[in-house]
């Protein structure tokens, strides 16, 4: 993500400059299938993201509009992270890429419940990730 | 993708580590999009990319099982790059990536029609990829 070259254009150039840093997929992970919203959460994911690297990607993100920054309802000395429409309108990316890893990495250790809802109740999955994305009042998992 | 790590496990991680580069993407894209097959459409593509980063991302490609390197039927002196099945399988990837894009990116250039087809006839242009770049007889666009 040090380069930099026109954003626009051709789609794929465009997604790459929104997502295309192997941090900035791993944080969106966490937000969509394990509903993390806090800077705490993100840092503890066992990833070994460094914190400066981890406020920089999620700066990066709400810049790009995927995430919005706001105080936390439920502590007001603390900050939220959440999804924005343009992040729900990316998660079925994050479906195919999940489809595709358990096809062909033997090792891919994505939750196998997770995978058939993704193959039999593809949007009935979303919705539920975009609500409980939205819903202030679901604490995190 | 200097940066060593285990490439297993999450599927995001894999992907990142098979397709996590902007020109590896971008030479996914012409060789879904444009059925481009030989390192000189590659380098020609316009997008600026150097032949010793073209042939790296290449020999990335083909490390990973995305692409076969082969004599070239037409021309034995040449080379060409096909698809594998397993990168076959990845293009339900670009298609989301393409749609995504079209929505929030206003200056997308992605082709209007190969959009209406991933939109309306998903599957069919799907299978009329794949046999366009496994029919050897089929010249490059």
């Amino acid at each position: 993500m040090a380069k930099t070259y026109p954003p626009y254009g051709c789609p794929f150039r465009y997604a790459t400059s929104v997502i295309g840093d192997r941090w900035t997929l791993l944080i969106l992970r966490d937000m969509v299938f394990k509903d993390f919203r806090s800077f705490g959460e993100f840092h503890r994911a066992g990833e070994g993201i460094s914190t400066n690297i981890l406020a920089d990607r999620l700066a990066r993100l709400v810049a790009a509009g995927m995430v919005t920054k706001s105080p936390d309802p439920a502590s007001a000395s603390k900050l939220q992270y959440r999804l924005t429409a343009k992040a729900h309108d990316f998660i079925p990316v994050l479906f195919e890429i999940a489809l595709w890893s358990a096809r062909h990495d033997d090792r891919s250790d994505f939750p196998g419940p997770l995978l058939t809802r993704i193959q039999t109740d593809r949007d009935g999955f979303l919705q539920e990730i975009i609500a409980r994305s939205t819903d202030t009042a679901t604490p995190p998992v």
